[in-house]
């Protein structure tokens, strides 16, 4: 109810701040019998991890995950999992001095209003550190999508600045530090990343997600539709401000003529609806965008207020990604999956007798 | 659970179809001794209305809202609330051609493989005659919370197609059948749409809703956050395919010196925000824009496939918006207002005794 | 969350008061394709109703159920199902008295001091009235739980006051205005509420449910265990003050070596656990009583207080049940009824692919 | 929505076997500026720790407490609390006979058939190991309702096999092994347990819980009534079969004329209601009882099946409490403290303004 969980069926509930004891997360609702060890979900914790390249910040932090319960002999026995990742570089030292003070950009000054109290301690709980639990979570709920029904969701950076990725190889996304799946691309996003770190500033990125191998009929009519819950969970990753589901904004100038996808006996002619009708899916790949915004964490001077109301100056001096849309990617893909999951087993719980569920359209399924 | 309810606190729960005998809902959690009657939620149940205008369906819906519980004596005692609105100019003979059919760009392909059966008239569950609920439940949302808190909820059409906005004033946004602030562009829209209809087609459009008088420290961290549930309300209206709150999309170019919001002893100096930090308001305005696709429904006529899965025309006979936007704006409104007064019940639930509830800026409360 | 809402997966959500326009309510997540009628939830509304033997109260209502939605063409859509009863024969003559009154045992009091209102014709919402309604949406559960599974749900009337029923023939149960499955003592029970009637006073009572064809497995570890819930829902019930499973109180005198129920190859060879382990369904039958309280309203003379704080007298002039623990039996199955269906819903979520559920004993699915 | 999480706006998600690494769960929803330490939830946790006496289970599991998060400075800051609780003596040797065969009266068949696998050892998630957690968690509500409201939540063992307290002094409760408020009956218990032992059987007991100063006006009409909210959580405590609140199945043979409680000038003239009218406490104290089942594992030598379904004896070695009821004191007032804290933040979300929330009757509040 105070917004720690995500999910209905298929929840994860988080807690923990950045410079805690330590993070972690109870997954409910997994189905028993799933193969799963930490070095699953180790996987996308080290895509997410900060310090891996010159580009992202360079704190270390191990994000070691520990799964405590829930799994017995190797495999989920469908009672709740235990995450935890403990906390160790924490050099508090770095952020006494915004104690006294609400950074610009940061939730420092709405935690402080709301609850009367913070943990000023590099951001608390409203740092990007509690993600790592997301994206552990969203580590089991790929695996079983992955494994039981061919599902993907493939993350990828698709502009960072004013650099676009033209073309999407997926196999090209997890072998460079960006995450941008257009080779031709690397080289401008490494001059100017250099250019900006040197500038002290930082950047706004757009991160996407596609969806393969999705079902048919996932989503619920009317509020907790498909679209309704990748966006809910897509504006709910720190630093995002817009969310597009197929073709999004662009659809404003369209005509119905044109944005309509003509449905063929060989399945759907195009995809302009990103693979969600009347917040069902289609069958097609589901696409989803999103906007970062730059951090604010940036060795540019600014100004600001003490939390007695006097202005002040404000330097941020700890390490900091100058993008943070670019360890957004592992992120926006656990959160989708999240969604996939929890949409999936909804279906099933009010659908499993249904007969009819071959799809009209060959291949759609 | 099978997403028919929207709230966690204060929540609305709906039901009905387009052609079927009524549409309605229930109210949960209203709080009591709100003055309530019928005519409050008339108002914007009538700006939603069909029929209003030429440039809107000339369908006749009277969307005469009744409410059948939960107010005594004339205000609310706290108890659920019964809305009824029955359905009247049903016209079924209009949609009898697409039972056999999936129209592109609807929900009729996605229903029947998500339930194994649809009820096709009129698109049944899926046709945006159900947000005619959402709009009655809205308009208690919106009394409360302006009588309360002086919060007002203000929507309006901010593109249509190529023409955009480009002056914001309220007062002038319901003076006119588009809801458009800006009273430069009002010529403009009307010769697109005349053209347009002749033309047989539709077209997109962009919505925006600003909300005054904002409490800081709504929002819940992590997953609920304030926006994310926006995103979530908005993505959920029907024809809705992207959303942005403050700065949106344009963040993914801007520098982190430019983006953050500088913190004055008399206020922010900026709002790239659109009122929100790390999900939690942050006493500002709250701005959401959204993208709405336009209408599926044409008479420009159209290829499709059987329930056979068979190729075979469509050709829409009905009366549709040829704008959908348009209409979008008190819905949007509504979605808006049940969000917040959801927030500001739960932040009332966990926060009611915090001491330093005063906001350090003045006049940000 | 204000309490309107029963089950997670298979929802109920009412409203209505006593005296209003109507009463009604919603069901959400039941599965598409089951034939339903208004005929089909009438039963057991004509069960429950009143004015249908002397021995209840002579108030007419006529509980005629109306299924706004989510039925097409004779069978469910997977939509949610509006349901409508009207309120008839109102009378608010009868209960003009108690506006100025809080009576003894009933929610008067609790009401107004809650919400500083009340809708006090009737009792408002806390009337049993409102349970209409949940017999209503049990019975859509009660159909597809004995359809798809077999899994019946026997209520009946095993004490009231001193007369206990010792043999349960549920062939007997509807056959008399008791509910009372033991034919025996039918003619003690019309004598006892013949002499209770003339003497102005109520009487309390014990239901039970038997619940047979019970698959394995249903009910969630550790909170929402499928007792638990039952104890929620029939605690629930208007007046009742206590809720047993399988032995119930009888259990603190028992030894271990004697209730432990042993499992042999042929099957559990007692039923002392009331047909739940740990909190999940044993195949066995499912046993729960209840104790429902006498009712307040009588017309033996007592004192109260008015809404001032000073003493009054209180005398109830209305039509009501000597024993409302008879007209409970209806409304105890539907309340069971909507704990499986829900629970049979929540468990294929999470099991569908469970390979195997083919129980060891044979039988016992 | 698979079970692990208790309560709405004040909720706890618990995960953990008893034989796994540790045992734990997440506080959402507290309110932030409670003075909170590891010594507060101790206490309890000590009280609720196995190897105290010598008529508890010989077992020594440390339950030492770690908050790992939404405590700062010494105060709760709003976000979620971490808890984790190690698991030390773990010795699984004692199980290692179990793994082929079901326990007769524990929960090794149901889970078995519900997920297809189960953690065998020491009962896994089905232990009662498990009711630490909620201890701990009920230790924060405890100090929150006592020291906003003065609200005190009072456990004690009202009945062992045939032994019944009949004083209830609460300063006697916890000066003795057994939870027992008589100290006339401390004697009998004595002797009753050390005959007990020696016989390797087990014996069921009675536990109750007294709220003092209880508000008026918690709990939600309909379903989430207060009493059918803790029949919820009474029933959810491993070995609980029945549940009262106030007379409980007393009611069954009581008039109308003696169960309806007169309010005077001076508050109730009685308390046969237990504090609850309508499902809304009352103001007065409220009680609540339940019944727990004797524990199975016995050394009584008995019968049972394997796994395969062959006929196999069942002898229990382990160490085991001979009268489960006796520990469950601090879990059955943990549990009520969970549900009036959820209900207290329930109520203030919906009625925060409510003007004559002063109660008519003086000191009822």
């Amino acid at each position: 109810m105070s917004g720690n969980t995500f999910g209905k069926i298929f929840s994860v509930t988080t807690f923990g701040e950045s410079h805690g004891i330590a993070i972690g997360g109870i997954i409910d609702g997994c189905p028993p019998g799933l193969a799963l060890t930490e070095a699953d979900l180790q996987i996308d914790l080290d895509r997410r991890k900060p310090g891996t390249s010159r580009y992202t910040t360079a704190r270390r932090e191990d994000d070691e995950v520990q799964i405590l319960s829930g799994v017995f002999d190797g495999v989920t026995t469908g009672t709740s999992i235990g995450l935890l990742i403990k906390n160790k570089d924490q050099r508090s030292q770095d952020y006494s001095k915004i104690a006294d003070r609400f950074r610009p950009g940061h939730a420092d000054y709405t935690y402080q209003q709301k609850y009367g109290t913070r943990d000023y301690r590099g951001g608390g709980r409203s740092s990007a550190r509690e993600t790592a639990v997301r994206v552990a979570a969203g580590g089991v709920a790929k695996k079983y999508l992955k494994q039981e029904f061919g599902i993907e969701v493939l993350g990828y950076l698709s502009q960072l600045g004013p650099i676009k990725a033209e073309t999407i190889d997926h196999s090209v996304t997890n072998t460079n530090p960006f995450f941008c799946p257009d080779p031709d691309k690397l080289a401008a996003l490494d001059e100017y990343m250099r250019d900006l770190k040197k500038s002290g500033d930082s950047i706004g990125a757009k991160v996407s997600v596609q969806i393969t191998n999705m079902p048919v009929g996932l989503g619920e009519p009317v509020f907790d539709r498909l679209d309704a819950d990748l966006a809910h969970a897509m504006m709910g990753i720190n630093a995002v401000k817009g969310v597009e589901v197929g073709d999004g904004f662009s659809v404003i100038e369209q005509k119905g003529s044109e944005h309509r996808d003509t449905l063929t006996p060989e399945g759907f002619a195009s995809n302009h609806s990103g693979g969600v009708l009347g917040g069902i899916s289609t069958g097609q790949d589901v696409i989803v965008h999103m906007a970062l915004k730059p951090t604010s964490s940036i060795t540019v001077p600014g100004e600001t207020i003490t939390t007695e109301g006097k202005t002040t100056d404000v330097i941020t001096k700890g390490r900091h990604d100058p993008c943070v849309g670019i360890r957004a990617v592992p992120i926006a893909e656990a959160m989708a999956a999240l969604v996939i999951m929890d949409h999936l087993l909804r279906h099933r719980a009010q659908n499993a007798n249904v007969q009819s569920s071959t799809p009209v359209i060959p291949g759609a399924i």
